[in-house]
């Protein structure tokens, strides 16, 4: 059994403490917390503490906290031959200051608090120095999902990057296509079944290839008209993003 | 039974046609292209032709062509008392030019050729000048999907926007979200379970609610990180959408 601490009562953090409780290849030891009263209603399954001092002894000592704090926080922990992990895309691994061996545990999903999550298919990307605690960080791994990556920092950071493209950057696109609709009284739920198979059809094809539309055929005729619907701040989305279309596939002709 | 005769041979039209032979609740009369060799394929399932004097009857044409080639096409055709229709999302109904009864089916999703897609719950927008018409319509939708909806040509139009958002743009940033992956061997199939939550997060969250990320945040120091990775027209995708995301947030708070 890997003996687990949890620092933090955040989205990640409870979908972490729900994950290593289902498991029995993991021994969660106690979850922290500055503010007990975020945690108070794990007190019956777990043992629980807003106080540094009172931590239990584990293998590994997971912060699940906000990527500003992980700094400060890591530097008050005296934990001798014990592995202490971030859980950050951003962060690079010697943002860690505790003396401790220093790993990294990026789960690369998004978590809402009211929304489950199938963790088995969730890649865990991990790093660390030593290779005996990137063996434990992988079994860690394994013991909650089926896609374990080894991820230097310098990588991570891209990934986190490509995360704000894919998730943020797409939602804020669905977003715009609530509003578009919304101003024609057009229920948005027409618009799902191709937001879905847009994201499915990339687990097959790559998406250079899964590229249609106006701007792929430089239909500059629909794009004027388009343009026309169009308020300032959407305009100027649509003309960068067709412009960038335009130029990736005029190279490849 | 309804009559059906399907002019093309692009993805649309092989889908339709697919769908259609299935329903018991619609004869396929025939499949018209002007290039018979598209369609030879059809032979032994339905009649063919690329003579337009040889259109056979029926009670709906419909018209699954490109977008620039539908109101010299539809001049063409002499069907007094027949409905003909177009299947485009950015075309107004009166682009049709023919001397018969106009119509709109626009099944609202993306087609690739060798993809097969679940029609049944493919929305499809549908729209006519004369209430018979409308009711055929119906019937002709409800036939191949649960999802039928009337939507007239101006709101058809800003859906098609919609659907570039949705659909165009979206797929273009999952393929930079691709690049910056490559540039650090990185492979892609760890954005993937991503891409799928953030396309299921919206079936029961509005976009609004589902963001996430450092622009939503305000987080500059990460968002500065972020740039120094990127080249010159993946950075002006990032600051753009960074600002509509900021701007968003920034106005509700």
């Amino acid at each position: 059994m890997i003996k687990v601490v949890i620092i933090g009562s955040g989205n990640l953090a409870s979908h972490l403490i729900h994950e290593f409780q289902k498991s029995n290849r993991i021994h969660l030891v106690q979850v922290y917390n500055r503010n007990i009263d975020k945690i108070q209603y794990l007190k019956n399954q777990v043992a629980i503490t807003s106080k540094i001092a009172d931590l239990k002894d584990a293998d590994i000592y997971i912060l699940a906290i906000s990527d500003n704090a992980i700094s400060e926080f890591s530097k008050k922990l005296v934990l001798k031959n014990k592995l202490v992990v971030h859980t950050s895309g951003g962060l690079h691994l010697n943002n860690l200051k505790s003396d401790s061996d220093k790993g990294v545990f990026y789960p690369l999903q998004t978590f809402s608090k009211n929304k489950k999550v199938e963790f088995s298919s969730i890649p865990i990307c991990i790093e660390a120095n030593e290779q005996k605690d990137i063996i434990l960080l992988e079994k860690l791994a394994k013991s909650i999902s089926t896609k374990c990556y080894s991820i230097n920092s310098k990588q991570r950071k891209s990934l986190h990057v490509s995360a704000v493209f894919v998730n943020n950057f797409v939602n804020h696109l669905y977003h715009i296509g609530n509003e578009i609709c919304k101003e024609q009284n057009i229920p948005f739920e027409l618009l799902l079944p191709l937001i879905e198979e847009t994201a499915t059809k990339i687990q097959s094809l790559p998406p250079i290839d899964a590229q249609t539309g106006p701007a792929k055929r430089n239909d500059t005729k629909t794009i004027e008209e388009h343009l026309a619907l169009l308020n300032a701040n959407q305009q100027n989305i649509y003309k960068l993003l067709t412009n960038s279309i335009t130029t990736t596939y005029g190279k490849k002709l």
